[in-house]
This record gives C-alpha cells, structure tokens and sequence, in this order.
C-alpha cells in the first residue's frame, strides 16, 4: 500500500510532537515541517542533524536560516504541493489563513484546538466519532483537555451509557519552557460554563455536560474531577474494569507513587519517551468515588502530548485509511507504542 | 453584663487572627495569649507595643524574652486560671496535650481543625449546628475549608433541602511567609473522598458528601467546585438569592475584577483590612451552572481567617451567650463588621 | 505653616499607597486621587467609606461610577487646579501625556520609574540627591530595586566612600494580585548590564555600577546582593553599623526566623501595616561577607511600598519644603512612622 | 583492554543518570544497579524492559518486586563483588554507611555530593584536579552548583590566573516531580558564605571565593552570578573566547531564544535528550560585564545531569584509566556525545 504523504505546518510544542508521532507510521511518510524563524525548536532540529527536511512559510526569511548553516528544503508552497494531508500546528487563527492555501492546492488539512469549529467539516475525536471524519476534507481537533477527558468519558458510554458531566478543570497555565504566558502565586477562574463542556457536547450530543475551569501556576499536566451520570448506576469496579481495558488510559495510584501531575511526567521522563512524553491520560484508581446514582474520577492530561494520537486518527479518517475507529485507533497506537505497558505490569 | 474572659493558647497564624477577632468582641475580654519562643508574630506584637499580654507555655525559656525586653505576664497555668474559655490554636496534636490543663483547671476550650474530633464533645460550625455546642465543655471547629464549604451548603440546604454534594478542592498548599512546606510546580491529588466531605456529612448528617483534594503550589485562598443535589431543582436565580443574602458569602463576578483567589487578597489588603484578611468566603457569579437537577458553584476559602467568626460563635455557645445560632452569628458578625459591606454596594 | 497641597493620578497599586503615605504627612494635604474606571482599588476606597475624594480622567465614564452609587467629586482637571504637586503614577508611558496637562495647569509633579528619564529635570532620591530637586518643576522618581539599592549603597557611600558596585537582582516578577503579568517555573534573565546598575550611575555618577537581573516567578520582594568596593578596605563591622544606623533599612538576620522576602511581608502584615506593606528595606546581617577589598551583603526590597518615602521626600524637595535631604528624611520618615522600631529592639 | 566494571547503588535521580552515562562509555561496562524499593524510576525500568539489571539493598523486599513481576538479579553483596567500581548515589548519608561495605569487599566507590568531605580521600572535579584523583580509593564528587560554578572558574584560571570570586546562587529548591521538598511563593536565603564557595577553595585553594545562595521556587536548572577577579584584566573578549572552547560549556544567548533556565530545559527536550537532560552548563553571551579589573557573567546548571560527567571522570581517575585530566574529559566527552553541537553551529 502506498503511504500517505504527510506535512506538519507550524514546529512548535505540537507540531514537532506531530512530526514524531507521524514519523513512526508505518503507512505513513512525513514529506517535511513547515516554520517561520530560526526558533529554538529549529536550531534543536539542526542539532539533531535535520531528521525532517525543513519548509519555509516565507522564503524571504531565508536568509536567516542560511546564516546560521541551517538547511532548507522549499518553501511551504512547495511543502504543500508535495503532500495528501496538512496537519497544521500554527498559532491559534493563523491555520484560517493558511487554509485559503490548502483550498487552493486541494489537500486536506487538520487543524488543532485554537481554530474556531467553523474551519472544519467535522470537529473530530479518534474514540467518539471517528467514522464522522471518513473521506471529510477538513478536521478541527478537540484541544488537550477534551480529547482526553473525551477517552475517559466515551469509554464509560460505550459499555454504560452516560447522561451527564459535571467537571472541574484544573488547568495548568503554560508549558515547561513558556515566557510568553504565565501566571504566578493566583488561581484564576474562568467564567462558567467551560468550553471543554461545550465542545464534549459537540462532539457527544448525546450528554449534557457543564464545568467550571481554574488555571493554575503550574506546567505539567492538567487535572480535571469529572461526575459521570450513567443510565445506570455505575459502581466504582464497574468504572475501573473499563478505563482498565482502554489503550489510551492509564490507570495509577498514588500508593504506586504517581502523587500527582509531576509524577507523571518525571515518569515518562524516565521511561525514556522523547521530551519526557505520554500520550496516555493518567486516571488514579483511588480517586475514583460513587455519589448518589453517579461516579466521581480524576484524570491528568498531557497536554503537550494527549492530542497526538487522536490527530494521526484524523489522518487515518479523512485518507479513509481505516473504516472504523476501532481498527484506526489500534493501528495508531500499534505504531506510537501505546498499550504495550499493559503487558508488563500484573493488575 | 459581665465580660466572658477569653485566652489564645499558641500565636501563630490562626491564634494571632483569634486574638484579634476576640479583642473587637463587646462582650469578651481579651485576657492574654501564650506561647514557647519568640517567633515572628511574638516579635511583631512587641513591636506593636504589646497590646495583648503574654504568657509563657514554658517559663525556662523566659530568659530568650527578656533578652530581646519582650515582657512576659506569666505562665500558661497563669494565664488559665483567669479565663472562662480557652482558645487553643496550638499545632496539630498539641491540643490533646494540652487538654489535661484545661481538664485539671476547669476551664472550657474550643480546639481547631487540626486536632482528632475525639477530643471534642461537639465538632461545631457556628450556622450549622450552633445549638450543638450550647454549654458543652470541648468544641472542635471544622477546619478552614470545611468551614467555608459548610457556609455554602447550609445556606441552600435551609432554603431548598440538600440531598448531596459532590466537591472539588484546589488547595492553597501553604500561608505567606510558611518555609516549612511547600510544592513547587506539582498538583498533588489526595486519596478520595477527601476528609473535608467526610467532616461535612458530621456536621451535616443528612447530607451525603465525596469529593477530591487536589494541593496547588500557590498561597493565597482554596478554591473549591461544589456539585449539590436539592430535594428540589435549584435554579442558578434561587441559588444566588439565597447566597446574597448570607453575611459571611461575598458574591463577586470576574467582570468586576475578581479573578481568582489573589484579586481576593489584594481587595482585602485595599480595604484595610488588618493583615490582608477577609472573614467572608467569595462566591463567583459567574462560577454558577445548573446541571441535571444540581447546582454547580465555586468558591474562594481565605484560609487565614475564615475560621475566626465561627471560632467567635463557638464561645458564645459553649459559654451559653446567645440561645440561637442566628442571634450569636448575627452578634459576632456586628463585633466583626462582616456585612456592613452589603450596604455600600448596590447589588 | 500652610499644607502643601498635593493629589495623586492613577490609583494602582503605587498610587494607593502614595496617597495614605501623603494623607499621614502633617505638612501636606492629599486633596484628591484620580483614576480611570472602577477598579478593584477604587470599589476598595469606595468599601471604606471614601476617605479621599475620587476625581475622574475621563468624565464620560462617570456612569459606571453612578451605577455602583460611587460619589465622583470632579474630573481630573478640577483636580489639578486644586494642588501644588501631582504624584503621578499612571501607568507607564501615560505621565507622558499628563504632563501636558501639568504643564497647561502649571503645576509641579513627581513621575514614578516608568517614565523616561528625560520627562524630568532630576532623576530624584530622597537620600542621595535631594538638593538637585529642590524648586525643580519635574522630578522622576527612582524605580523600586534602584531606590532601595541606592539607600544601601548610599550609606556605605557617605561613611566609607563606594567606588564600584557589581548588583545580582533577583526580581519578583509580579505583585500580588497581577493577572496581567507572570511566570511559571522558570528564572529569566535579562541581558546585562541592568537598568537599575545604569540608573545608580545616573543619580551617583562618582560609582561605577555594574550588574544581572533574573526574574523569578514569585510575588513579594526583591532580593539583591551587592558587591561593593569601597575607597578604603570596609569590614563586616563597618558596613554593619553603618547599615544599622540608616531609619530606612531593616537589618534582620535568618536565626530570629527571617528566611526570606515572605517572612519580611509576614512580619508587615503581623504588625498591622496597612496592605502588610513595609517602607524599610531589610538587610540580612548574615549575610555580609567580605571579599578581597570589597564587600557583599544581601536586601529585601518591598517592591509595592519601597518608594513611598522616596517619593514623598521629592514633594518635600520640589516645594522646597526643607533645605537639605537629612531634614526632609527626617520628616518623611516621622510621619510614617519609619526608624519607631529601632527603639523597641536592642541591638 | 578489558572494561571496567562498575556498579550504581542508589537508583534515583543521580543514580539513573549515571547508570544511563556509564552505560555509554564504550571502556567501561554497567553490571548492575542497586535500590531498595520499587520506586517510579524502579518501574520505570520495568516498563523499558530491564535494560540493566537489578539487585536489591535489602532480599526481604524481594517480595514486592516479586508481586510486580520485577525481575531481582541478586543482592547489593552480590552486585559489588561483580565490580571495580562503585557510583554510589544512596540519599545523602547512606553513602557513608554503603562505605562499610565497600570497605568489606574491597571496591573502589564515588560518593555524591550529598556526603561529607571526609568521606572520600579526594574531594573531586574532572577537570579541576583530575590528577589527584588518580588510583585513589575513595573519591567524592562537588555537588550540581559546585560544578559546573568550577567548570567556568577552572576554565579562566587556566587561560588568564584567577584570585578570587564572589557568586550568587540562584537555586532551584526541587526536582521535577518532587514532592518531598519545595517552597512555595517565596524566596529563601542561607547564611553567607555559601557551601559552594567553600567548596571551590577545597578544590581550587589558590582561588578565594565567597558567595550568598537564594532558593527560589522553580525546578529546572539553578542561575550563578559570577564576579571573578583575575590576575590580569580580563575583558569580556577574553571570557568569552575561553569559555567557547570548553567542551562542557554552551555559549548561548538571549537573542537566540535562551530566555532562561527553563528554555534550556525545553531546548535538551526537543533535542531528544534522554530525560530532556543537559551535561553542558550554559553560559549566556549577553550576561557578560566587566566591573573594575573583575568579569561579571552568568551560567545554568542543569541540577539532574551536570555532575554525571565528572562522576565518570572519577571513575578514569580511580581506575587510572587516563593520566590526565584532558584526556580523561576527552574520552568521557567523546563517549556522552559532548562536545558534538560545537560543529553544527557557526558562532
């Protein structure tokens, strides 16, 4: 089978992340990365001896790169022109831009959270609604907080069905490395109803949700307490043998030591994942509390990391690669390694 | 009628704020505080001029006061023997200790958060079971964000009946100026439920509560989501009626500037207000959603001083001051200034 | 004598506190305060019952203050017509175009650091120049790190003769209460030399000053380290009674529990200092090592309050109200309060 | 020639780092690491499939690794008798305790910086005295700060003569994902001098050095201050050009993106870094001053990997591998891939 041709445009947090998760399908070949100035995060892919080839979004930069001995490829014409699908990491609203490019050198593109809904065709899930992304031109992400607490929420649909979310986001507020953007010594609340709520419902229909978001002063890993109400009453084993048997959800303890967000990623640092990354959610197995007919949980995201698997499901959909969402999502996560923890670990 | 004659047993972060709030009461007196060393707060009150008494736990180590011309009243045994009612603020676990004082001299204590409810006849809240207190020997006041929360919920459950709650706390981890812990840049979750839940359905039998913990690496006010179920639906208009009209609820909104837990602190540091502290919990506006037949709200806890009022309230019913829990709030609220606010903006 | 006359424009977080500083001045009167919208600071002047009267930059926003039924007493060029001296203390850029006014209404008025130098005629410190303001029509204040740094470096200066200086700011990123501004875990470091080394040469052009800033995601003082050299060798002993003697620095040490800059607003806010403020720089006796011929002593600069003194003893100068900057200190610092604790301690 | 055979005791945040960084020296071989407990970083080689093996401190505790599936090769008896070498990494005391052992078989052992001095024959830097270490039994390691503060202080002695240094250490308080440490808003100062300067006398004992040290509430790399005083005036020229030719020693700047200590973090990240770790200190271009006959400037230590390459210079030196110093870093560098990035970019 021929691979499909993939671009990254924008090499920022997440778009070098999507060139890496992209890079190791097996059906899938990165043509190249698109940027605009020698960035940290360039000069870092030179060092690395230029793994991707490098695009320019405006060639008359050029110069720049060419001082410091980096190399490029083309220019983000040229990128395009090579390629089935975009995955676009620009700045939230430059993607509305850049799609007047797509538009005009017929490729699809899939954009990330930061884009308004209305960019795409469908507003897509890898687990919720893959097969709403079969053969569409253009895909919006959900953001880090809701594709993950998605995973955890689809999964308690699909086996009990479930009515309503209450959540609480516990947000952090920027990435290790950020100075554009920070907060220090404050909690700050968002108005309510967050707008994790409101894209879960988009993407859901099905349930009512609602939430509160607070940013925190910290950079790793969002928490966010969810109330599921079920059709049924769900107990607390009932929850757990089903977040258990998800590839995308890890489940913890803080016994294990995994005391909080922190844990987490020192672990994945640990384990030896580039940039000390995880694409599971982590769930604490004691967390986990029934309340009248519902059940409480709290679960951390990634959120450098989380939306990576559920973006290469997107390729996956629009190339019409896999035909449902369950052999697409077990093909990207065959390729990104996720699940194969499961089977070292006797729980 | 005569004074009701009250001693602070430990000066520091609370017991400072203790004695304050006594020394504004009409109808107590203020005898004096005590403690071991001559800490920050000790130095500070001499540099005050003294304007309470000091008493010494441990008359050995008077030589390090007179050294620095701190003057010492007398001992703790001293100080004891002049007073109806102790307030004992002294570190978690010292409390019990102390105890066989107040046993052995025959007085009356009230104990904070920090000590097992085993040491208490009656764990208090003064709005939620203030007759339970009323000529008891031992009172233990709920803690800072049991406090807070219990005010919020016993405001809807008299209005409307609560069957249930459902909370998230984001925890301030440490007071300004603490050096003796800390988080730095982690979220660290709690094994569910959270005790504050299970201290809220003590005080509140007939009320079901669960709930996470998760510390946040900042210093100014808890925020805590509640998730409540009534006996009947609450809509977000009945919640914030009942939520006005409460002395100790300050009702903000994001659009007048209160964006989280330090716009709160800094207000109270603008008012004037001695050491920057507010007696009232915060509750945001636009933090209230309904769901399903819940109400969903946050909260702020300012957790230096939100104990005091009902600290206050819970001499007046040990001591058989007032026979209501409405007439003793409404007396320790006059003393404190707490509502007085209510007035000068028209809401 | 008749009271110079005296009103503050912009009512932030420097501007607050000029105005309390200015209203306990017995030889001044703070006629009014003007401002822009209803801020956290205004509804906090409003809650307290309007000690000083609130005039409005722009009258057409008079509305919004009707709505929360706060008294506008006039428009800002009511104001200026009043007074003899403005503070201004808008934010930074905008005492550029007030001075327009000024200029037009003919009145003297003090900018605070985030002005250019060239808005005025002297680069003012109440220590180390106020003779060059005297009768000047524009004086610049100092910015926080600069004006605490000069006092100590001033001090030595006048005792033992200061050739050189080489500064380690370690900079508070945001006050509390700032959403506008921040940092997450990470240090940043400015390119050198610092502004602050460059502005002590300015106000003391004998010192060559030299120095890098990093900015740290913490909210209360500064902390500097100084090295300086001397014309003559200083000892430990030297620099310690010179510092000792100085009403505006605090000398404390880590053994009676100063840990740091949080202790310092602790210990403000336990001594019932409005806004826990503190106009004392503090200095760590502790840490005063000698090196070579120079020597190294670290300070606390309360970055909200530190150039109240300052900055009063500028109106003191401009109004020519006394003749050399020993006396103006002198009263500055009795009607603040500053140098009463250095009775209360021996040392 | 016949690999040296070494052993780490003490899996934790060093201990990893130099299981990794030996296990990379093409003339050295890792039989084994030792621990105690199965900790995060304990499953973590797990979950990587056992890349080294383990032996357990303690046989009793087998069961728990048992319970996980984690394979146990033997006990710490059996691990060292299987070595030349011992990297001991035990938390800060134990070493002292592990020595006994040692002792007992008969192995070399480099303790950690966390030891007493008297612990070891050598107090120990790869290029500061190389040659002292030399077929010495015992050697201990300078801690993070001391380090890399000696990397740069060795490297202008070495060029111009160097007589004394002032520093400011700005220090990072915790790890990434500690939770047994931290401080939380707030700045903390020790006693002066610092621990590290003392240390840089030990070792370099013609240099005078004094210093103060701050922590601050971050976890990513600490920022030193330098004033160095050189037998000859040393330009800003002259500093630079030395520090460039040091292998250990990235040259970076605020231009390039080099904001702080957390970009540097994010740069090792997204190089593909295990762990996103850094050998290299950093030194920013932009922080250089000359103050008098003395050369200001400023570097970043990476706390969790800056000591692991001259542990491994211990390791040439004990088991006098080289018979110096530059060939010793030399071979250490060439097998770290130190040294490479000099290439990639023309500076």
């Amino acid at each position: 089978m021929k691979k499909v041709k993939v671009a990254v445009v924008g090499y920022g947090t997440i778009g070098q992340r999507l060139a890496d998760g992209v890079f190791r399908q097996g059906d899938m070949e990165l043509v190249g990365v698109a940027d605009l100035a020698p960035t940290l995060a360039i000069r870092a892919l030179f060092e690395k001896g230029m793994p991707y080839d490098l695009y320019l979004v405006d060639m008359e930069k050029k110069g720049e790169f060419d001082e410091l001995g980096i190399p490029v490829k083309g220019s983000l014409i040229d990128l395009i022109q090579k390629v089935d699908v975009v995955l676009d990491s620009a700045p939230g609203g430059i993607g509305a831009k850049n799609k007047e490019i797509y538009d005009k050198y017929n490729v699809r593109a899939i954009f990330q959270g930061g884009e308004k809904n209305s960019i795409a065709d469908v507003f897509f899930h890898g687990y919720a609604n893959y097969e709403a992304g079969i053969d569409k031109r253009y895909l919006k992400l959900t953001s880090c907080n809701t594709t993950g607490l998605i995973r955890s929420v689809d999964c308690l649909d699909r086996k009990f069905g479930i009515d309503r979310v209450a959540i609480t986001i516990i947000r952090r507020v920027a990435d290790p490395g950020d100075y554009h953007r920070g907060l220090t010594n404050a909690l700050q609340i968002d108005k309510a109803p967050s707008h994790q709520a409101l894209d879960l419902m988009t993407i859901m229909p099905h349930v009512e949700a609602t939430g509160i978001l607070v940013h925190t002063p910290i950079t790793h890993g969002h928490i966010i307490t969810v109330v599921a109400t079920g059709k049924q009453k769900i107990t607390k084993e009932m929850a757990l043998e089903a977040f258990k048997s998800h590839p995308r959800i890890r489940v913890v303890s803080t016994d294990e030591g995994f005391k909080g967000n922190a844990s987490l990623f020192k672990y994945a640092r640990d384990l030896g994942n580039p940039r000390g990354d995880m694409y599971e959610i982590a769930l604490w197995e004691d967390s986990i509390v029934e309340t009248g007919d519902s059940i409480m949980y709290a679960i951390n995201i990634p959120q450098e990391a989380v939306t990576i698997p559920e973006t290469i499901d997107g390729i996956r959909a629009c190339m019409s690669m896999q035909t449902t969402g369950a052999e697409a999502t077990a093909k990207t996560n065959e390729y990104l390694g996720i699940g194969k923890w499961k089977t070292c670990f006797k729980k």
